[in-house]
């Protein structure tokens, strides 16, 4: 057989950069990944929801912080105004709920898959268009809510065959609250912000001389690096110690009780606190959390609280959420199963020949019923000739 | 229960014109729909492909035809190329299997669904965003490929519970063969063409009175708006009085075999021809056909033959294909079965009381692994709190 296509990475200079065409076995897995996904969702109470594939730009650039502003894929609609491609689900999910679902009973469960779109600069072979799959518990404030997002990802991720996965879990209250109690210019807040998000040393140590703060200041801020392990009761014993404020010792009561939700779920080897994480797309106000993989540089989900956006539409409600990224998850898969085949198509498990008969047409009707992939000839090939296409495309006959 | 959310149609200042949000069971049904086709397709030997949501406006303009053209959502690339949403879902198949496919063996089966972008002057509440789903067989020029197309297009609307639909049954050449015979100016053309696409007895009329045309060539011109009815055998003798050459015999020809493999399938009677039917997108070069679904004025799928659009992204190759459009389905089966019920959340089957047991959670998951949709309480609710609740949301508890 000639393969002189060039296969993969499944790009061309016929698309334009950042999307790709997917087909046979790799489509098929992202098709079942996304359906078992939903399926899983749906058991847990989660329903249903398909928002646009382009809104106004507005509705997203309000909630995003700057990197997610700079990277939505814009255009002009033909009165004029800006759209922008679905640059991220949950503001999608929060300006349904809060501007036409604020009167029906909470908690609300919504459940989606779909393509989201962010202009990056393509480093490291990212993709603008990427497959999405999510959930959003809407208007439950409670620890339980936030376990039960944590147990949810983590069962997805079990179903979907990543077994080595790991939670690092954040809580975006406890550096607020290091913030208020700092009372620091907003260049000083920028730069505290940054040398904590990049975990660097020599920056938290350079900031640290060059601004004059009392020294239970100064030793929360040099001993936030260090809040980040397994031994969750530990690291919480530790933060506590460093509290300045209410804003600091609620973050970490708040993550104490979720973290003993997911013990009730067996959870509790999976689980890696991490106070410095608080890098993310701008709307979380408590729990964070990212799921990694071993050998993958992303995360394959990532999810937190979201108590001020619902407000922004309509009605305040306390929010929380998780969205899997299904390409990152796919990899992590294949790596974990070792190299991996070239592309190839799926082929039918029966090739039957040519016929206008109706029997024959009724029984391989049959066949299809049980689910068995049969293709009938329709090039009025020889029985011998068949065969030969039978072993080329690998069918089992 | 408050319902004061206006629920439907499910459109809002809050989003542009000419897409919605879908949610609950009308997302579900989208859903599941989505699932069932492509499952069928897989049964049929058809492989899943994922295009990209958008791609060079070049790809789609060079196929499309004019209203295409006009209706494409375009926007500007950072490079400067100019870019478009998905217009058409077989443009782009053609494109992949024309660039990187065509060394693989023939013919080549494949499926998918998404949503296409069309920005239509929104009459009649159509949207700019739909939901398709699809079939291509490429490399098959045989009457029985393009019969396999229409057996599977009736079985996933038999599947989909749409009985009393029919395939209309058009031929390009017949019309192309009648336009070549006559030798008429550009002009000439169009007006022809505009008065058999509207089926407008006294603009045909006008044409003759206008155009100096042989009587044979007359009676083709004349009796070509009655070529159409359930009687296939009939109106293709008809049809055969008034061939003018070699190219409308041979579009007859095809017809009449594609109509017989039909005959195999079981199909004949749901077959309506109609030799009248010339529009379409502007790539049809055969067989083509709309299946129209009782009390709906719009075709729930479309297809036909288009052999030559392949061979303009590389290889020629022969092929034929069918899209459907989720949503008219959707509406024709909900028409089918009665009036609808006003849009309400699918309640979980079982409501459980908030639990830090894990032996309770675990009973929870087993439930859930045999499919029942369970929510668990994530708001400390005492038991009777929780009874009404399960009662406001429907949910049998």
């Amino acid at each position: 057989m000639k393969t002189t296509v060039p296969l993969a990475p499944q790009t061309s200079t016929l698309i334009p950069r950042g999307v790709a065409d997917y087909f046979w076995e790799e489509a098929l897995q992202r098709r079942r990944l996304e359906v078992a996904l939903l399926d899983i969702f749906r058991t847990w109470g989660y329903e249903d929801v398909i928002p646009p594939m382009f809104e106004y730009t507005n509705t997203f650039s309000r909630h995003a912080n700057n990197e997610l502003q700079a990277e939505m894929v814009r255009f002009q609609d033909r009165d004029g105004s800006t759209l922008a491609l679905r640059a991220d689900m949950t503001i999608a999910v929060a300006r349904l709920v809060g501007t036409r679902l604020h009167d029906w009973p909470m908690p609300q469960r919504f459940c989606y898959t779909g393509s989201v779109f962010r202009d990056t600069e393509l480093q490291a072979g990212r993709q603008r268009e990427f497959l999405q799959a999510g959930i959003e518990l809407i208007g439950a404030p409670s620890p339980t809510a936030d376990a039960e997002i944590l147990a949810l990802t983590a069962k997805a991720l079990q179903m979907a065959g990543l077994n080595g996965f790991k939670l690092v879990l954040g809580q975006m209250g406890y550096f607020h609250g290091l913030l208020q109690a700092l009372q620091l210019t907003p260049d000083q807040q920028r730069w505290l912000q940054q040398a904590i998000d990049r975990n660097s040393e020599p920056e938290v140590a350079g900031f640290l001389r060059a601004v004059a703060l009392e020294s239970q200041q100064r030793r929360a801020i040099e001993e936030l690096p260090s809040l980040n392990g397994h031994d969750v009761a530990a690291i919480l014993a530790h933060a506590e110690q460093l509290c300045l404020n209410q804003v600091m010792q609620a973050a970490l009561s708040n993550l104490r009780a979720i973290c003993t939700a997911l013990d009730s779920y067996g959870l509790l080897n999976f689980i890696y606190v991490d106070l410095t994480e608080i890098h993310n797309l701008g709307y979380y106000t408590g729990l964070t959390f990212e799921a990694l993989a071993p050998g993958l540089g992303f995360p394959v989900a990532t999810g937190g609280r979201y108590d001020q956006m619902i407000g922004a539409f309509g009605k305040p409600e306390a929010a929380v959420g998780a969205a899997f990224i299904l390409d990152r998850m796919l990899t992590a898969r294949r790596n974990s199963t070792g190299p991996q085949k070239p592309p190839q198509p799926v082929a039918p498990q029966l090739l039957v020949a040519a016929t206008t008969s109706s029997q024959c047409l009724a029984i391989v009707e049959e066949w299809r019923g049980q689910g068995i992939r049969v293709a009938v000839d329709v090039g009025n090939h020889t029985v011998s000739e068949l065969w030969q296409m039978a072993q080329k495309i690998g069918c089992q006959r």
